[in-house]
């Protein structure tokens, strides 16, 4: 199994068409769950050696040929491959959360030594709260509401000075099913991602779905930025 | 389908004997979820209006001779029961988590419409999160420990006091697989619920099983901690 993130089975299929082609006793399926997707490799053969060398050579081919879409292989979790690269490299973490509601926190805690670099989780459900665990600017709200990218990255720095951590990881969004404009509709998305850098990154999205998907889909994308992050770092 | 928590199945069935013996036709079955269970009436008969009569006639049975353990029916969840007597009764909820890393704010926030009751929740993973959001005094730590009655109690004070909320609720205990001690093994888990009232309620709890397991039982819990205090609050 090979485990992707961030990018469409369509795409995925269309990509390792080559890889599908070439391996005639093979199959790979595509399970999609928001916006993870898990490509299975199935080898037909008798012989059991053959079959433990021919899918390792199909997992590094499509390894190679996704590059960094793929963030694990077999059982492989975001959560925990974030999580490794964090404790790696000594690095901590600090989360504020609007829409998925304290569903970043949870899946970055439930791999066991987490309290290692996850310093603190914030649930920033009304302004008042921005305001006062987040240290965001009532100006910034007000001007850009709530749902914006300026909100988001004051989030993602506020929650990252107030905790004293490596990033700040932010979310803010409306996931429906009420609450949607035509300017901002439901499944609108921002996520920030601040660190010691001046400029925070930010990302905006517009996700499908009903609520629960465009929950899960903000938590994977989010996780996923700050993986893409680590990597980039890794290799600065 | 009738849903209870913080019973257990063995238990259950004693209680429900007396209602399995008295109808030849039926079967109660008893799936469990960590604190919850599910109690699913299945009745056999060809004429479908006779049917539909046992079973709302069992189902009102069950919940006669259960009480306050059953907290719904049908496809009703805990935090969608809990959230429902909040919004009626126009009440206020902040959380304060720590060995739930945000799996309660989640599981409130998974309903739509919560941000009119769900003020804030702290993923205080640190002792420095639990001062500088909770106003949780060093001391207070430092004599009792982090995982303790008096963390818990000074935990939903200070997450309440700080949102204005009616209520604060705060977890804080050992998911494990590390940290535990004999004094504070795995599962110890401190629930407190603070209102108005001079008087923090709290509870001690040892949870059985994986990390997953105790992280869910002490959702489950602390949820239905609330639910069982607005049940007495809305009858004073």
């Amino acid at each position: 199994m090979v485990k992707t993130c961030g990018v469409s089975p369509i795409k995925l299929k269309v990509w390792l068409k080559h890889i599908d082609r070439e391996n005639r006793y093979q199959t790979l399926n595509y399970v999609t769950d928001g916006e993870e997707t898990t490509i299975i490799i199935t080898v037909r053969n008798d012989i059991q050696h053959d079959v433990e060398k021919k899918l390792a050579s199909i997992e590094t081919q499509i390894i190679k040929k996704l590059g960094n879409y793929v963030y694990g292989t077999g059982k492989q979790t975001l959560e925990a491959v974030v999580g490794g690269m964090l404790a790696e490299c000594g690095q901590t973490l600090a989360v504020a959360e609007s829409c998925t509601g304290g569903m970043i926190s949870a899946r970055l805690t439930d791999i066991p030594g987490s309290s290692d670099y996850f310093e603190r989780g914030v649930v920033s459900y009304s302004n008042e709260a921005k305001i006062s665990l987040l240290d965001v600017s009532p100006n910034v709200i007000e001007a850009h509401g709530a749902v914006s990218a300026e909100t988001a990255v004051a989030m993602a720095e506020g929650v990252r000075w107030l905790a004293q951590t490596t990033f700040g990881l932010a979310v803010t969004g409306i996931a429906g099913p009420g609450g949607g404009t035509d300017e901002k509709p439901v499944g609108l998305v921002y996520i920030a991602l601040a660190d010691e850098q001046a400029e925070t990154q930010w990302r905006r999205c517009q996700f499908s779905g009903n609520r629960m998907m465009v929950r899960i889909k903000t938590v994977q994308t989010a996780l996923d930025m700050l993986r893409q992050r680590l990597l980039t770092r890794g290799e600065s």
